[in-house]
């Protein structure tokens, strides 16, 4: 398999490239606007043919690449089942695999960042988590129908019970960290380690966070698969 | 293995965290102050006792962690074999090797953006080429004895002549790359792919490039392991 690890300063996101190296299909998890020519390159040099543009949930902080790529490619977008975006070509429910060549990748349902979130499970040895487990951290609740009792047991109830040395490759990260593993997490996560869930529930309501900059303009724009129809 | 990216955003700088799960012995490579506490702890975390600190050469962008790391464990310091670093518990030179635990790290002369700068070879599949090698790229030959036909030599000679699935972990990005092969470096760098030597030198001279911003902080502190000794 073919695998990278791609970010974007400004918000901190993470990109995924997932590829098979001998058909030569591919997939990029949550490519960012801003970053389209670095990963159009990217894809050309290495020759590899765009099928699917995955999104782990509809991002706040960002613009999805997804609707520029599906201009520029014959790629679907690929959502998670109850997604508020209609536009999508695929939607994956729990449990379900998209294949791409001989990769496979099983959405596993993960609400509680947003009310629709699905973490990615790789070859059954990483978890691309999205915003919901971040290492050390999670995804914040308390918009787009987040759910802080979702999200607690999106991640002790469903990641937490894959194999400890399950690679972690988070959606964001803010302090330089690139991989974990659920082990790790399951033990040295402050929001997970040391907290009941209503312990978890009072820290997650507290947190008093500005809202991301770009929210109004990202979640229309998002839900339309990233093409900016929305006017502010 | 246990191996780890790490990444100091404001310098673009990775630092690598080396481990053998067994023996918890552990290696950083171009540690920086400003990440000290993070690293600390996750050595903590994971149970690591931290053996080495390797400089591949002495950075001119900001100061190494290896002073400080000295003084809070019992790790010793590691340069290049004619690194201006009297300080240095262990002078490494050209194919010579280093243990943690099970884990080999070789050392692979590479001057040019400094006259003193190894890569490290780590258990034969993934090569840490500093500023030697960047991902599209490679570091600027302008300043402390840099020699622009040096890197060419380093890289094309000594570096290339690596198997092409050999991984390539930079010492710096600043595009959002992480990771990519020897292979995908022969064929895409333009610095590297479409220039002969005298083009090389010649792109390279034209660069005109401002100092960094720390330079004259950064090179006197790292001349002695990080203690910052000289006042400007």
């Amino acid at each position: 398999m073919i695998f990278r690890q791609l970010f974007e300063q400004e918000t901190g996101t993470y990109t995924y490239l997932i590829a098979d190296p001998e058909t030569k299909e591919a997939a990029l998890v949550d490519p960012v606007v801003e970053t389209l020519e670095r990963d159009l390159q990217l894809l050309k040099e290495l020759g590899l043919t765009l099928c699917y543009c995955l999104e782990t949930h509809i991002h706040a902080d960002h613009i999805t690449a997804t609707g520029k790529l599906r201009e520029l490619t014959n790629c679907q977008g690929v959502v998670p089942a109850n997604a508020t975006a209609k536009c999508a070509d695929i939607f994956l429910g729990d449990g379900e695999i998209l294949r791409v060549g001989s990769v496979e990748i099983q959405a596993i349902a993960t609400p509680g960042h947003t009310d629709s979130h699905n973490a990615y499970l790789v070859n059954g040895d990483r978890v691309l988590t999205g915003d919901s487990l971040l290492i050390r951290g999670c995804g914040r609740t308390d918009f787009q129908s987040g759910s802080t009792t979702g999200l607690y047991h999106s991640v002790t109830q469903q990641l937490f019970t894959l194999p400890p040395e399950t690679l972690v490759y988070p959606g964001h990260d803010y302090k330089g960290f690139t991989v974990s593993t659920i082990g790790e997490e399951k033990q040295h996560n402050p929001r997970f380690s040391t907290q009941t869930e209503n312990s978890f529930v009072n820290l997650m309501t507290n947190l008093n966070l500005p809202n991301p900059k770009k929210i109004m303009e990202a979640v229309p724009a998002n839900e339309h698969c990233g093409k900016i129809t929305v006017k502010i």
